[in-house]
């Protein structure tokens, strides 16, 4: 069937649900040719978007410029979205910001309602009728099990030499759900195709797409700084005998501080990496190449423009060294906790208890979301996050007194750092882990102040558990929508 | 030995881990007479003392009375333990706060030092040298295989009988651990007892301690309709079709709105309920009493003086009904996310957009800690957290526009219930979740005030992901620290 014929059987009001993650795997033409039927005026819909993590520019930004977008879930990367979702937007868009390992089971479980239309990109169809999934899983087992029906895309820019890099594994639901019997990185425990009954597919709709990843983060000084004190980290905790990346797997985050550290990881005189991640960047073809990883596994290649072009040109030298797998197994709380993986996500900004944001600005304004972070560090062996000390030339200090709006817990924050250094937090109590924070990790422009509010909240709580001055607890950020600095202006008296 | 000569062998900054969890499975002997030492001027000590959870009174109340705790992790509940962690004792104890479920791993893999002494109340000691334990394991196998030495209190008054009720079981560490092979409330993956080399045991004391549960919270009529509402929410969800507390085992936290809950449960239409917990309350065995509840799994039998005389006046009524596990099985992510348990915690306060602090008051003095809560409320197939509308007489919102500190995430928080009751929450954004929070949760009083900051915040904001005005987010706490209570003072214009 044509794109435009396709895309014509999907309904206003209809919830449609999309295979991939970040703009890998994700379907193209169909999307694009039901934008512009709404384009042109043809037609006015309002939909619900689900999808494995961020989609491509064909997705979540096209419908989103064009008010397609009712509901959306579970998380977003996408200047139209993000305006939209942020009331920026004639039509606002309801976001559900979720833990990307639980939606898929969630969604089985009947919480989101009914799925009508699942949009999947395939690489190749077999001649038993099996989907073979393009750079990234998601949920796409799920949404076909679940939609009434299904639209598949056989996308002939994909190289059909892709089969053979997933492991798709459908777990059974509770109350009779078994073990997920994967206890290595690089072990198989499913079938490397997608399937999904005849009857239910809806169209074939053959296109010609190119992929387009979201251009390559370069990577900066800071981020350099980051990451070779992520490496000290973690050779740090492989002199004191405990297990460390050459022994467990580790998770890196998307950007450009999390491809800074993989490149710091190649340099580093650490052996037999291996990776157990949401998203595969550049920096694990480079550490594959330089023989320093041994293996691969996460639920997207969202490789850039070359990267792709790499890995398709040479695709034979990844086989056996890279697996694709569904995002709630990439992101399970038991098979994270099961091999010990080391995570590493970003922080937004985080405070000197040791609280994370990584989604919110001001506590108000979501950004992107938080993805897969609180699957990785809810049950990493170790928790590591990391962000610049400061942001906007210095305008923007990232530690504070309390961060604005809370996604990972201080229960959930082992080791963080920044380019000036790094703060182990385990086994501390809040107040020794504020020292620890604003010496080593704080920008040293807004250490006084930090250490000025620490003490004075300590003073006005008697010494309490985790002292905090509520009127005063976000004074950095009152400072910065009054004066554009989080600095505090010079003031009469000595007070920094 | 005599406890005063095993108490002797503990010397001055050691580090030592006890049984049980609760006061339940607590060793009682040794602590009281190494606290009798200190305090007869003999010995001046200052330790780090790590647990299950809470402890009994001869354990954390006295040890922190008489300065001899310098570290403690990862729960409390004790007053003068309390007073101490948040500035208020001349000796500051650092308190690190931890989900119980990850607390032995981390241990064993090094994260928080040596162990010098493992303290391990028993009930029976076999002829092949098990230990058999009381009414709770916690970390006790990990904490004996830990420890340089391990003392045995051998409790005369704790029955013989209970040997059969425990399931010990070792996981391997990353990176070798094996899928916990779990399925159902009621298997067995262990042993019955805990087991020591001979060459490890530094002493065995016997004595004849009683215990000292903690007296039984009443009901009250705010608890009882927090109960019926959540009756409620799970009759409407087995009537929609999803799995419900018929299908999938409850987890219910501690104190009096929980045994509530379990009352409220008994005289439901819900029948074959199971439990897979942390503590078992006295509810648990009315439940099994009215053939309402089949099965019940936690780490600690948490009984009141009545509830623990009726277990074990009739102890075989309830063997094969009841099994405790090693807490980092009661709390596996693993686990509660394979079984699909329904989770039910208290929250201290939450706040409009569904995000719930459960230790911190003001943000800075700690109550007690998470426990628990966060291991069963990231990982339940539903998490239902639950609150009484005001507290104080009506002093105090529970429901208020930001917490002054976050437990659970709104990602945490399927469900919030108050007396006046429910807001299902899965699948909105969190504007929406604002409005029904408010409208269905909050406390009448307050309505109007939660309201006008709703609004004032999505004005300020434009309509944001999650609007707060950052001056005033806080604006409920600072009016109770000024006058007493969490309401407006009636001012001049007409806002509430």
């Amino acid at each position: 069937m044509g794109a435009d014929a396709a895309a014509a059987l999907i309904g206003d009001g209809m919830t449609v649900a999309v295979s991939g993650f970040t703009p890998a795997g994700c379907p193209k033409a169909v999307p694009l040719a039901l934008a512009a039927q709404v384009r042109s005026g043809q037609r006015k819909l309002r939909l619900t978007l689900l999808s494995g993590a961020s989609t491509g520019e064909e997705l979540d930004n096209a419908w989103a410029e064009l008010g397609m977008i009712a509901r959306r879930a579970p998380y977003m990367t996408s200047k139209a979205l993000r305006a939209a979702v942020n009331g920026g937007a004639e039509e606002e868009i309801a976001y559900t910001d979720l833990h990307l390992g639980e939606f898929a089971q969630n969604a089985r479980c009947g919480f989101y309602g009914k799925i009508d239309f699942a949009l999947v990109e395939a690489a190749a169809i077999t001649e038993e009728g099996n989907i073979v999934p393009t750079t990234a899983l998601g949920c796409s087992q799920s949404w076909i099990d679940l939609a009434d029906r299904v639209i598949v895309e056989l996308n002939l820019r994909q190289p059909a030499a892709l089969e053979g890099f997933h492991d798709v594994y459908r777990p059974a639901d509770p109350p009779r759900r078994e073990p997920i019997p994967l206890t290595g990185v690089g072990e198989r425990i499913g079938t490397p195709y997608l399937s999904c009954p005849a009857e239910k597919i809806a169209a074939v709709v053959v296109s010609e797409c190119e992929e387009k990843p979201r251009p390559f983060p370069p990577a900066d000084a800071v981020s350099e700084a980051i990451a070779r004190n992520i490496v000290r980290f973690l050779l740090r905790e492989k002199e004191q005998g405990r297990l460390s990346a050459d022994r467990v797997p580790l998770q890196s985050g998307v950007g450009a501080v999390a491809n800074a550290v993989l490149l710091g990881l190649k340099d580093s005189p650490l052996e037999h990496l291996s990776f157990y991640s949401e998203v595969m960047q550049d920096g694990i073809l480079d550490l594959i190449d330089a023989g320093k990883a041994d293996f691969a596994s996460a639920t997207s290649l969202s490789l850039s423009k070359e990267g792709l072009a790499r890995l398709f040109a040479d695709i034979e030298r990844y086989r056996g060294r890279l697996v694709l797998r569904d995002s709630e197994i990439s992101n399970s709380a038991e098979v994270i906790r099961r091999l010990g993986v080391i995570a590493m996500n970003t922080a937004v900004e985080a405070d000197i208890y040791g609280n994370v944001n990584s989604s919110q600005m001001n506590g108000s304004t979501v950004y992107n979301g938080i993805g897969g972070s609180g699957d990785y560090a809810r049950n990493a062996l170790i928790s590591i996050f990391m962000t610049p000390s400061a942001a906007k030339g210095g305008r923007i200090s990232c530690i504070v007194p309390m961060v604005t709006h809370v996604d990972h817990t201080e229960h959930d924050v082992d080791v963080l750092v920044t380019e000036q250094g790094w703060a182990d937090l385990r086994g501390l109590s809040p107040k020794e882990r504020a020292r620890l924070i604003i010496e080593r990790c704080a920008h040293p422009d807004y250490r006084e102040a930090l250490r000025a509010y620490f003490e004075a909240a300590c003073a006005a709580t008697h010494g309490a558990q985790t002292p905090h001055i509520l009127s005063e607890s976000f004074r950095f950020h009152e400072n910065l929508a009054q004066s554009g600095t989080m600095r505090e202006e010079k003031k009469g008296d000595a007070k920094c």
